[in-house]
């Protein structure tokens, strides 16, 4: 594992601004719910997930609009936008987060292996609704891509959330 | 890892039948369909999942009726026998399969670590649309219980695809 493992600190910082989170997952396919669930008390912030492998789930699931995926396939970042969106409101959590892309090894729909896009979006509130988007290149194998999209997506949970923490008394700011 | 890895053998074997696969977790949080996307073709086969780790989701999202979660709690086989039905029709696959149970360290709703309920549900015309459902006490820590569960649904998936595969003329009755 290149760095230290996101997953506790995506937890705590959930937990210290008590929301709770759904994830949408297509390439990473379950890993990134999984890797939270590791954390003892991750029940207390995790809703759960859906993994949207096959392109009709993504619309037909989590109603990204036929549009959207018929313009723009489903490595693109508004597919991951909207991903987010609907797992929020789907699972009935403060924040969904979600990620899509290839991970490889050849490319998919004439984008590269490693191509990837991760987003996450708060409800009215926190962080004025908002949905962030990060577009990534990840080199590496199939796996590599789907653990560094995991920990892409953990790190933009944290700058969703944090900055919200910060403001709640008893929080610790400095940390 | 204890044994082989049986997801290649699941994917191999879904092929080999022509049919797809939905997974609704709750214990192991994705872990199931991750395994199953790190086969390469999984996405020939795999529709997705929902993980289902709140309690209210296993029925607002899934469809366990609130009378069975309410008389037997989440960690029950008749829990797991109808989140494998529901994840098979809400995601429109030809198989649903699913896991609930009691990850650890310590106990839930009165159930020991390690009590476990996995199930799958082929739909009508593969296995006479039957849901098998297995009962495991599994031993080891929260990583070791959850691990062992995903060991155990392939299993069972490989019980209830591996004879109408040899059916199809092109398999191989004898691997």
């Amino acid at each position: 594992m290149p760095g230290p493992d996101l997953a506790p600190q995506v937890i705590d910082a959930l937990r210290q601004a008590d929301v709770s989170i759904a994830i949408a997952e297509s390439l990473t396919a379950g890993l990134v719910c999984a890797r939270l669930a590791d954390v003892p008390g991750a029940s207390d912030v995790l809703r759960g997930g859906v993994v949207a492998y096959a392109t009709d789930l993504k619309h037909e699931l989590l109603g990204v609009a036929a549009d959207t995926l018929s313009r723009h396939g489903v490595v693109h970042p508004q597919v991951a936008a909207e991903m987010s969106r609907s797992v929020r409101v789907l699972l009935g959590a403060d924040i969904g987060a979600a990620t899509t892309g290839v991970a490889g090894p050849g490319p998919t729909d004439g984008h590269p292996a490693g191509t990837v896009f991760v987003a996450a979006t708060a409800r009215r509130g926190i962080q004025s609704h908002r949905t962030e988007i990060r577009a990534l290149r990840l080199p590496g194998t199939r796996g590599q891509v789907r653990a560094a999209s995991v920990d892409a997506v953990f790190a933009l949970i944290l700058e969703l959330v944090q900055p919200d923490a910060a403001r709640f008394p008893g929080s610790d700011p400095g940390r």
